[in-house]
């Protein structure tokens, strides 16, 4: 094997939004499969800017010395609740139709942006937090999207040019929210650090009634835990 | 076809960098297919940002009403002589290998921007100016690129999942840069409003000596044309 190719293989780039499922994926690469992992946090115009804080406490926390905050100007697209003064839906799961919180093409920008990162740090997997529960609603979060863009960033970095192929790694695809949280107690991840809400109270805490406070809460209310997050 | 159908078939969303290739493609696609173009340039930190000037000039030329300049902040990638501090080679083309202007994953980032835009303003299209000149050296212009980007676009979209896929329109890709050139000239675009420089003097005006420069002027004086820019 080459000096190259073994360089690609220790290291890893992890999208790390700061929400219980990156932050999940993150202790899973670096504590279970002991990649030295290169996080990434996006400033795209959220409404929730306190994740990209906890994105930085939580790569911290678990030993991350290359962690990057870029700022892509997805406010300059438009069409989400996320970026956008539209209403979070509140009390209610998604019907399983393509919800409002849906940022157009956000996570195959986010992808995108992490090949890049992937290819400066010459590493050439990816790996992130997708899972059944966002699969159900967001295209960008199912199986087959996420192989199609490996293919496509093969074929379109230096890296793959150079045959180091692209590997995005979502290790919690199958797993539902409480055995999420199951895997990250068990690697010592500290969910306190955490935010996942997508309509934050002003002061930074979660408003536990959007869609993602309550999966959060279910899910630790089936292992009968305690979220450790000061919802009011 | 439903009225979603017509909606994506007339619009289009065309990369605009300012330079001639990306000019060329928009008023190929605004002049000769008649579609209603939403062009797109990005300030991400390149040295030569009198492009992005010029993509504005070059969109207002060509009567666009929807031009939008997105930041996406690659310097905090690193990697390329067009966002860090490293020279831009002078006065020779480059060998065939991948340049050091090379940009990682530029287009697959630009081209994922470009498909949230398409996707906020009912669009299925993408224009950009890839062409033969820039695919013996960057991966990311590559025809095989551009076809896997556009099935990937269409699994991870609302668009895609919705029955409209997407489509890389790459009118100049088999035209060398006299050609483009030509096609241009035909259907009345102004040159002296396009930038292509690499590495523009402080006042904004070219260079002449970097590859790009190199190829635009190769491509006027073959045609026994004048480039319109003042070089010194």
């Amino acid at each position: 094997m080459s000096d190259s190719s073994i360089q690609h293989k220790q290291h890893a780039v992890v999208l790390l939004s700061g929400g219980l499922d990156s932050a999940t994926a993150l202790a899973w690469a670096s504590k279970e499969m002991g990649w030295i992992c290169h996080t990434v946090a996006f400033d795209y115009g959220q409404r929730h800017r306190v994740e990209i804080e906890a994105s930085a406490n939580v790569a911290r926390s678990l030993g991350v010395s290359d962690h990057r905050i870029i700022s892509v100007d997805l406010a300059a697209i438009g069409g989400s609740a996320l970026t956008e003064d539209i209403d979070v839906p509140k009390d209610q799961h998604d019907d399983g139709s393509i919800p409002i919180t849906y940022v157009p093409a956000r996570n195959m920008i986010f992808l995108s942006l992490a090949a890049g990162l992937a290819e400066a740090v010459h590493a050439n997997r990816i790996v992130i937090g997708a899972n059944i529960v966002d699969y159900s609603g967001y295209p960008d979060c199912r199986p087959d999207f996420l192989d199609s863009f490996a293919k496509t960033a093969t074929l379109g970095t230096k890296a793959g040019a150079e045959g180091n192929p692209f590997e995005i790694v979502a290790p919690l695809l199958q797993l539902n929210k409480s055995e999420i949280i199951t895997l990250g107690l068990k690697l010592g991840l500290d969910y306190g650090l955490t935010r996942s809400c997508y309509d934050p109270l002003p002061d930074g805490m979660p408003c536990g009634h959007c869609d993602s406070c309550l999966f959060r809460q279910e899910g630790f209310a089936k292992l009968s835990q305690i979220d450790p997050l000061p919802y009011r």
